[in-house]
């Protein structure tokens, strides 16, 4: 696992946010509250939970497309955000947060593997954060944030499984997976593709046993960032 | 497992081309054949495999806008059709291909859940039919085709794990996956999520293990219609 | 005039559906009934009925290319539903049918020319089987159909008039029209263009001879099906 | 018939121009020459003649919003445009006209009924003007316009059968027709469309009478214009 | 200073309206009156005034593609409309105008320079025009329009300052400068760019003298055209 | 003038970057090197410097919309990036750069006013720090950056004449001025707007002599950041 860090309250506008490194990949996560939820739940009495995923053009090694130039988010950002979004949700009881939204954004400001992990784990100490200070001001009485989410990736890589890949062992891996509990060891989401290898059930528990080990450290290093 | 029937050659212009029913779901594959390449591609000495998938407006129980007239396509689309794409090209070797693009369209006639499961199975015996064709005219000498590739949806449903899901199952299950497999039992792409309720390594295994069941019955299928 | 069948109730979930085949042209019809009208309407005290069409990728000899992913509908997917939607209001009484929608999409699963004038005719079963519905549940008194609507294509080839035109000769055909009429003869509808060679009023007369011969065993085939 | 002006050389960068005046719809068509060809006829020694069509935003009695900022031209642009376009073609020798490609562009500044009708007859002036250019240039040797093309609306209004239809008359008229001619007589495009009242044979041949005869006008101003 | 001509009542449709000459360039002015406001100013008791541009795609010396057809405006089609907005603005009492909108719609029909100030001074003529009829009618009692709104380019061609550049001028200037002022001499905008070459303070000051000159010129012609 | 601070080298994969950061205003400059330029520059000899410019989602107080998801960049947006572009130019000897590209990114981490300003003055940074290395590497022997360029906004805010508005005086200003400069002195572009007050030639000659000042302590902090 690379180095991990997590800087909380790096905007001054959100009501969440934090800078998440991992190795040399950057997040910038914030949270937005709205109270207002989309039309699809009007007067549900539940609130929602939803992601945004960007990449700045030069997060990458050479330069990419801006999206809002291109006149659209590609395929690979839509996956992400809407995987992103689920696995918030899937740590969150939203009856008790009430009828109003979150909206965490997550900005990758540089990249080298792993930044849709790194948005998941970041993401959720944003929306912590938001959620704190919503049950500080005493709108919300019950936690509605059930347990912590973090994401990791791991991969087989030259037939070794691996934890937490970086861009350059990312493009050679034959199978990648991203892996998402919760902080109790219950999973959220498990996504694993072959990628010029295909894998066996037996490759399967090794990538996971691995991943519950590196989901442990970092939802460690989500208390630190919040404590 | 729902009723399978896959009936073959069912347009007069596709190099390939099947209607596959499973339950009420009814996909339309078609195989088109180009010769050449994407441009990153050019010139490497390898072929590829591409989808795409569509729903006709009223396949669903009420009415969907048309994607083409929204001006888009939706970020559901877009996620199913790139897991098509990457489901059959790990059945490929694209180096036996050769400087070709094989283009699986799959349009979703009638939809009853497990649509992108139907679309994989149905696919690739479009795919089959097309290289096939390549074969018996000599373009290709060694099969490209390294085998069957085929996918059913798990999920568990009131406690209870269930295999191949219709609509109604699925609307209602707390946890759902994808399971994409080649007949030789490799795994290619599994994809479980949580949708209301998380789940455990003990539930992974019992999906899987349905998971291996099904896809035995969709290969024999499979076969069965390419006799 | 080529060989015509109307298969009706293919689909599971529209309220009214059929798959017309001309000669080797397929398109699925299927009418969509909604309790709203359009905002122009509101209020009116009168129903609307429109269509949209589409052609599945590869329902023409070369693959063409999805229009959700081009963004947009071309221009001839444009012309051919407003063409469509004119074509059935003209034979509806729209007071008759009340503050209700009703959506007839035309697919085209294969073609072989004559895509028009197939989902014209076979969007009128879909719409009289809609209607049906909504008049053996007591919602709608009068008959709001008020003759049944159906359409064909003439055309000059090599100085000869013909009836029905398929790909190949409507690709060379110097004059090329659309004919839509009701059963009761009157005419909705008449489009007759060069396409390289002009033609004079006695050609228009003996294209129109053959339209009303062509429309009128195109309305038998309709209520035999319906029957 | 309303009173028809054309006046001619009205833009000082065209190779062909007019402002086209019949009764109060008034539409400025301009012919730009560009000495290349579309992709599908490159190296096929034949020219292309297109047209594009387009509304200023108050030329209507209340203002519509502009295409350019609603992101795409609506049906009905792209429906006038197409047969502007092909009306054209059918009065051009692409062959004498060699591998070069006139672009007319028809856009109305003040609309009052019959507007694409005005825009070919119009067009058709702009493109004699470029076309004489490239000759008296000794670009072009044989003259490639057969024939003038004019084109003119007409009519069922409360029972009657009307020649040129302003706006008034076309709103509440129960069947509308466009009659594209060549100065020769021959027909290049009929379009007859029930709007309200279907229409017969008989009443075809009468609206066909007027349109012969208002053709007739229309040629005679357009010879009148270039001399 | 180019030759001036204002020719007002050029719309039958319009509100107000007026084609603006300055030299070869020529842009068509209408003034649209909607009895309704924009959504962020629904209730605040004031009007709110606006303008599209757009250029004919033959108004310059080669032909521009079409906006509406490109899919989107321009860059400088949305600099452009937003500083004429902002400029007529700057010489209206919202209050007084009341809850109502003015679109003010500047088409350029030839271009040689200069279209956007063409478009704010002809802007201006029609605006007064619309607000003209509303004070007639009884509908506003004070006049909303403080002073009037012209504008004239300025610039330093071959070290040279020159005002009021024709398009050759234009291309080649070193220095290129906007300056709109309002009837009583205050500044409502200044845009200065160096296009080559940079400038200093004591050119920026005989610029702004050749403007105040220019400006007069124009409202004088503005008066004149209205009286 | 608020605090300024600049942060050299903050990216790993660009060619040059900086974190420029006024008052609460943070901007992430990046410079990206391309050895090609746009089509217009092909075999010109010069190269081409070009910026664009976008704002985190939760950068401003309350969240935007991101101009990806919209689908087009925004109009302030557009107007934005091709000032930066504009202005960085102005500085440029482009036939010094040689045949490449240089491509500005200017993301708005944070917003509190001024952030077009900020972007000029980081973004010359990370265009300084490409043209560095392109000349430590010996691909260029003449230095093409003329001067550094800075910008900073001025305003009139109660009648009071201020440099460097944050958001809050910058919303209530009714004077809004940008100053873009060189280093030594010459202006590069001025644009001055009233928003709800006019101005007079004195108030521009004031506002004219606080940006020199601010300018001049801007490019001090820039040749601070550089040594």
């Amino acid at each position: 696992m690379r180095a991990v860090s997590i800087e909380t309250g790096v905007s001054k506008h959100a009501e969440g946010s934090c800078l998440i490194r991992i190795g040399d990949t950057q997040v910038l996560c914030t949270a937005s509250l709205e109270e207002r939820v989309p039309p699809f739940l009007k007067g549900a009495g539940q609130g929602w939970v939803t992601a945004e995923y960007g990449m700045l053009p030069r997060s990458t090694s050479s330069r990419m497309r801006r999206e809002a130039q291109a006149g659209k988010q590609g395929g690979r950002t839509i996956e992400i955000q809407r995987l992103i979004g689920r696995s918030l949700r899937a740590g969150v009881d939203r009856q008790a947060l009430g009828e109003r939204q979150i909206t965490v954004d997550c900005d990758v400001i540089q990249a080298d593997g792993g930044t849709r992990c790194a948005a998941i784990t970041g993401g959720w100490v944003a929306l912590r954060m938001a959620v704190n200070r919503l049950m500080k001001a005493g709108d919300i009485k019950m936690d509605p944030l059930v347990s912590p989410v973090a994401a990791v990736s791991c991969g087989i890589y030259a037939g070794q499984p691996l934890l937490d890949l970086d861009y350059a062992e990312d493009s050679e891996a034959g199978v990648d997976g991203n892996f998402i509990l919760r902080g109790d060891g219950q999973i959220i989401e498990v996504q694993m593709s072959a990628e010029g290898a295909t894998f066996s059930r037996a490759q399967m528990g090794t990538l996971m046993d691995l991943a519950e080990k590196g989901v442990g450290e970092l939802v460690a290093a989500q208390q630190a960032a919040l404590a």
